[in-house]
């Protein structure tokens, strides 16, 4: 089966927004083993919808319109549907009286125009918009199909999993492609590589690294029947975590303050942290999760080498001594975050998160970190390059004692 | 001019990655008053891509390819240009020299493969690439002219700027279409269009409001001469601003941070933060800016009431006779965290990100806040709809402290 998409909209063309509905049909698609074989985009100009879905019907089985389905004179793509396949316009009084019910229990009083929404060409069937008034339509057009879906991104994925992922399921769900994401910390992309490299070139599942800010992803994806796959992915995982064992933290759209978060919710463990160039990111990445005062109990931002020495209780003569960015000084301020706070862990991070304040012995780029707990103090220190920018190392540095949590919590 | 976009890639079809080069060069274009008609995207095939080049070229005037020309044997855009426009292949000298330099400056040795890269269509301008290998290229066909880009977004936009603007601009450059936005915090978008509702109607300049999170933006649009634009958009900027006000707090891509930050080191003023739903975000944002050492003094995250009590010295009674998301906590926290870091200006953020803690009285989206100067302390209360999310919330509750800070500056 081969598919082609239509992103109808002017607004598109204008480049006042990305087109992210093409991203996630073409996605969708993929995992069921269809080939897209073009995407086209149109502006609101009848004409120009009418051609370009002429084209897809020249050369494509299954065509999906985005835009195009709202209320307005600008909304063509229903009548250019229409006049592409040859077919008449009929009235769908299940729509309107949906329509009318849409604006009834909002109190609102609709206008006439809304009603267009309720034409469909003759032998469509809807597919109801439940957070919106335009229907999403299916045109069969002899052995070809048409899907017709409204450009806003939520009602589009309501309507597709409603009407269009039951039609693949039916036609093309005996062999399905589905994907799995393992999330790897802790080890840079070519030792991940040479780990697995004998598990990377199978056909299927195939394995491909990727390489993230801060983490390592390998997407295994399979094809087969649903069961097959499960198989396939579960053995390719489990093969895969053999190699890398603790590096492996997450899998999907798992991230690494959630995992961390996790553990220590689990574990009943509290934390208090201390940060100088993160400067409140750590703290701010692991109480995006819900429930993270169950075991947050403070964060420290000392900014400036006072702050260490009054809120963390670092003594001034170690800042003297080895400068703020060092591996006695994060000792210190860990030692001191977990004191202070009374915490079962204080974990610390100190850098020079540039663009000034490099020298040729702690360049831009140099961290430390530190975490202490009841078995004592660990410290790391890590070099990133100066080219990652000033938001880039603090995003490392924050990923970087997250993983050192995530590890010292693994190991007890 | 009618312009036309081809996005040559399969990993586009297959939805592993966005279409942002469509959008960027969309808006260019647009800025420069070229009508986009069409946009194809198609996969790494050599017939499918001619056949895309041909329809263009069969009905627009300038046509903008992005991706498929690097050194692998699934790079075809070259070829299938060739192709479309009958013209055929030479060597480009100039091009071969440039990427053997660029890969001995690396201390690389290139494989021969990506020597393909320097064959170009008879008659094609090159645009030397500054970040990588395979240059961009002008091929005149007839009276129209294809412009060919790599699909990395740093590569393309480079040859944009180098090729394709003094193209546009020596073009139409006498007419062109501009934008400037105001940024506006602390003033909802209902209240914003009220106050500036007659300046919105006007068709040169026009003025276009957009909601965002925690702030709203006024897009002004002028087309002319570079000149008349120019005069055009500060008097509708001029007038915007004497309805708005201090609502306004930057322009274009100034972020409240960095208007904050800005005032700050300006004035020589100091500032804590004492966080507490917001639990770093404030903190973190405000230290994005490079120099925000010379006035961020220390960063409390008192998550825990025992850490409002230990770390800020707000009094337990306190806290037990109004709660932690009160006014006189924030102002408590303020002041503590004022006072502890001996600087000029103490900020505090207490509130219900959710989602869970909520009650009637005090529901999930209330947010208090706090600023405490040598003028005294001063409380504001916000409330947050629960369904903007924790996340949004946050976000919310970290933009509100910034807008209390710039305006307690203003005032001064």
């Amino acid at each position: 089966m081969r598919a082609e998409l239509i992103s109808v909209g002017t607004e598109l063309l204008l480049g006042q927004i990305t087109d992210t509905n093409a991203t996630y049909l073409a996605r969708l698609l993929a995992s069921y083993g269809v080939d897209v074989l073009a995407k086209q985009t149109v502006g609101d100009n009848l004409e120009r919808v009418r051609r370009a879905v002429s084209l897809a019907l020249a050369r494509s089985d299954l065509v999906i319109t985005t835009g195009g389905l709202g209320p307005t004179e600008d909304d063509l793509t229903v009548e250019a549907v229409a006049l592409a396949a040859g077919l008449p316009f009929v009235h769908h009084e299940e729509t309107a009286v949906r329509i009318a019910d849409f604006f009834a229990r909002r109190g609102r009083t609709p206008v006439a125009s809304v009603f267009r929404q309720a034409r469909i060409p003759s032998g469509a069937q809807v597919i109801p918009n439940r957070k919106g008034t335009a229907p999403g339509l299916i045109v069969p057009v002899g052995r070809q199909v048409i899907f017709m879906f409204p450009g806003v991104p939520a009602e589009m994925e309501g309507l597709v999993a409603d009407g269009l992922v039951p039609w693949l399921a039916e036609r093309v769900g005996d062999q399905v492609i589905r994907s799995r994401v393992l999330r790897i910390a802790g080890m840079g992309e070519s030792l991940v590589e040479e780990r697995v490299q004998d598990l990377v070139h199978g056909a299927n599942p195939t394995v491909a690294p990727l390489a993230k800010l801060g983490e390592v992803h390998l997407r295994i994806t399979a094809k087969g029947s649903p069961a097959t796959v499960t198989g396939l992915m579960d053995r390719a995982e489990a093969g895969l975590r053999e190699r890398l064992g603790d590096a492996v933290f997450g899998v999907d759209d798992e991230t690494l303050q959630a995992v961390v978060a996790r553990l220590l919710i689990e574990r009943g463990i509290s934390l208090a942290v201390a940060e100088s160039c993160t400067a409140g990111l750590l703290t701010s990445r692991l109480t995006e999760i819900p429930g993270s005062s169950a075991f947050l109990v403070a964060g420290f931002v000392a900014y400036s080498n006072e702050a260490k020495v009054r809120d963390l209780g670092v003594e001034a003569g170690l800042i003297a001594a080895h400068g703020a960015v060092s591996t006695e000084v994060a000792m210190a301020m860990a030692e001191g975050a977990r004191a202070r706070a009374g915490a079962r862990i204080g974990v610390a991070v100190t850098g020079i998160a540039g663009p000034d304040g490099g020298t040729p012995a702690k360049p831009v780029g140099l961290v430390h970190l530190a975490i202490a707990t009841d078995a004592g103090t660990r410290a790391s220190e890590v070099r990133f390059g100066a080219e990652a920018g000033r938001a880039g190392i603090r995003h490392l540095a924050a990923q970087a004692a997250l993983n050192l949590i995530r590890l010292s919590l693994l190991e007890r």
